[in-house]
C-alpha cells in the first residue's frame, strides 16, 4: 500500500513538471485585469498570471504586499482559455491553499510579494497544483525543487525593467551545473549537506534557547535533516546525469525588450516571463506581440530586429537599485 | 582544416581592425536624429553613432537606457552616406546581434547605456561587425582587445562635458604601456594573468557557495583561465613590440570644444568621439566643423584659435559628479 501512495505522488510530480514542460518557450505575461489578460492571449503568451498590481507598481506603492482579491483571478479566469498563474507570499501555505481551491493553474511562490514566513517555503508537494520558485543559484533552485517546485526561474529584479540580475542568476545557476556535471558523488553528497543546512535556522535558535539537542530531531514539515540531505543528493544525482535542472528554468525579473527576452533564451531559459515589461511600456500590444516573437526566434536577429522597430518606448525601468531594496535576496 | 579556420578568424579580425582604423584621424559624432546626422557628415565627421538621446539626456531622464529603435537607426544609415554606428548594452549579445542584422558599421558596447551583464563584455570575435569599447586603464583595454574589439575608446564621463576623465585615461593607458614596453617576458605574463582574473567571478561565486573547484574549468564562452591568460600574454607581446595598443584607441567622453579634441590628440588619440558636446551646444553646425578642423590640425594653435573663436556657447557640463553617478566604472 505505501508504495502505490509514493507511486502516486511520484505520479502527480511528473503531472505537475508535465504542465510546466508545456509552457517551454513560451512567454507568461503579468495581466491586473479582463483586458490585460484579452491582450496577452491574442498576443500569444502560453498563460498569465493574474495579480492585484504590476512588480513596478508594488515598488512604487510600498506597504506589505499579498495574494490578489481570488474574485480578481477568477474573472481573469473565465476570459482567457490559456492557464492562468497567480502568486501567493513565500512560505504562505495558506494563500497557496485559496489559489489551489478556486483553481488556478500553476502558483508562483513568489519574492515579489512580502514574505510570510523567513525561515520555511510552502512543501509543495502537499499539493495538487504545481508551483514555480524563484532561484537566485542552485542552491535556491535545488532546495525548491526538493520542496516540490515543478518549475524554477530566476530572481531577476522585478520591476525594474533592468535585465542585468536576471542575466546574473543564469549565469551562476548553469556556471553551477557544469560543476556538479564534473563533480564525483562523495563530493556532491557533502554538496547536498551544505545546500540543506539552510532547513536547520529554527532548530538552531531553539537549541541556542533550550541548549538541548535531540536525536532524529524534525526540522521541515515531517523530515530530518537526514531525509532532506537524502532527498536533495538524488536531485543533485539528477542535475548531474542531466547536466541540466530536472525542472524547466525560466527567465524573470527584469526582461523589458525582445532583445532582452532573446538574450535570456540564448542564456539557456526554457522560457520567460515578462512582468511590467508589457504593461508599462507605451504600446503593450505591439510589445506583447514582439516579445512572444523574439522568444519563439531567439536566434535569428533578422526577426528580433525587425519586431523591435517602432515598438514606442519600452517601460523606464530602474537602473539603479540599493542593497536595501532588493527582492531577489527575500526567500533563500 | 583547423589553421584555415584560425586564418579566417584572423583574416576578419584583420578586417575588422582595418575598418577601425580607416577612421583614424577623425571625429564621430552622436546624433539622434536624420537632420542631425546630414549636419555631421556635412561637418566633416568619419561616422555618426545613432543614439536615441545623446548621454546628457540620457543622465537627467534616468531609467534604464538601451539599443535604440533599430527603425530610427535605418533612417539615419538611409540619410547619410558615411558609416553609422550604434551603441548596445554592455553584455547585451542579442542587441548587438540585431544592430548586426541591420547592417551598422559598427557597434560600441557602451557603459553609457545600463550594463545587461555585470561578469561579461560580449565575446565579440564571433561577430562579423566590428565593435567599439571603452577602456580606462590598459587592464579593461586589453580584456576588450582578447575578447575581439577592433576599437578601444577612453571611458571619460560621457554626457559632462568634462574633458578631466577622458586625460585621465589616456594618461593612464599611455603610461601603462611605456611600462609593458620596457617589461621582460616572464613579468609580462605575471601581468596577464592579473589582468585574466576578472574572468574568474562567477566561478569565484560558485566556488564559495559549492566549496567545489575542478580541474579545467569553462570560464568565459568556451575558454578555460589558463587559454585566456595565454591570449592576453600575446596582446601584451604585441604592446611591447609596437609599443602602443594593437587597435587604435580613441577620446571619448567629455569632449566639447575644439581645444579639448586638439588636447586629445595631442595626449596620443587616434580619433575623437563627439557625444553631447555638439548638440548641445548653441550653435551645432559650427561646433562640429570646428572640432574637425582641430582633430585635423590639432599641432596648429592657430588654426585652433580661429575656429574657436564666436562659437557661441559650448554645452553647459557637469563639473562635479559623484562616484555613484559615475558611467566609466560599469563594465570592467
Amino acid at each position: 500500500m505505501k508504495v502505490e501512495i509514493e507511486k502516486l505522488r511520484f505520479g502527480t510530480e511528473l503531472v505537475k513538471r508535465g504542465f510546466a514542460k508545456m509552457q517551454k518557450g513560451g512567454v507568461i505575461m503579468d495581466v491586473t485585469n479582463v483586458e490585460q489578460a484579452i491582450i496577452a492571449e491574442e498576443a500569444g503568451a502560453v498563460a498569465v498570471m493574474a495579480l492585484h498590481k504590476v512588480p513596478a507598481d508594488i515598488r512604487i506603492s510600498g506597504g506589505v504586499a499579498r495574494m490578489a482579491d481570488p474574485k480578481k483571478i477568477e474573472e481573469i479566469m473565465d476570459a482567457v482559455t490559456i492557464p492562468v498563474m497567480a502568486k501567493c507570499r513565500i512560505g504562505h501555505f495558506a494563500e497557496a491553499r485559496v489559489l489551489e481551491a478556486i483553481g488556478v493553474d500553476m502558483i508562483d511562490e513568489s519574492e515579489v510579494l512580502t514574505p510570510a514566513d523567513n525561515f520555511f517555503h510552502i512543501y509543495k508537494k502537499k499539493f495538487v497544483v504545481p508551483f514555480v520558485c524563484g532561484a537566485r543559484n542552485l542552491s535556491e533552485a535545488v532546495r525548491r525543487i526538493w520542496e516540490g517546485a515543478a518549475m524554477i526561474r530566476t530572481k531577476g529584479e522585478a520591476g525594474t525593467g533592468n535585465v542585468v540580475e536576471a542575466v546574473k542568476h543564469m549565469r551562476l545557476i548553469n556556471h553551477a551545473i557544469s560543476i556538479v556535471q564534473r563533480t564525483n558523488e562523495e563530493k556532491l553528497y557533502s554538496l547536498a549537506e551544505k545546500f540543506a543546512s539552510r532547513y536547520l535556522e529554527v532548530s538552531k535558535i531553539v537549541t541556542e534557547e533550550t541548549g538541548i539537542r535531540i536525536e532524529e530531531e524534525i526540522v521541515y514539515e515531517h523530515f530530518t535533516i537526514e531525509e532532506i540531505v537524502e532527498g536533495i543528493y538524488e536531485i543533485l544525482l539528477d542535475i548531474k546525469k542531466l547536466n541540466r535542472l530536472p525542472v524547466v528554468n525560466f527567465a524573470a525579473g527584469g526582461v523589458a525588450t525582445p532583445a532582452d527576452a532573446a538574450m535570456m533564451m540564448q542564456l539557456g531559459a526554457d522560457g520567460v516571463f515578462v512582468g511590467s515589461g508589457i504593461f508599462k511600456s507605451s504600446n503593450p500590444t505591439k510589445f506583447a506581440k514582439a516579445i512572444v516573437e523574439a522568444v519563439q526566434h531567439y536566434d535569428e536577429p533578422d526577426i528580433i530586429a525587425e519586431v523591435s522597430k517602432e515598438l514606442g518606448e519600452p517601460m523606464k525601468g530602474i537602473e539603479k537599485f540599493s542593497e536595501t531594496e532588493l527582492l531577489q535576496t527575500r526567500g533563500t
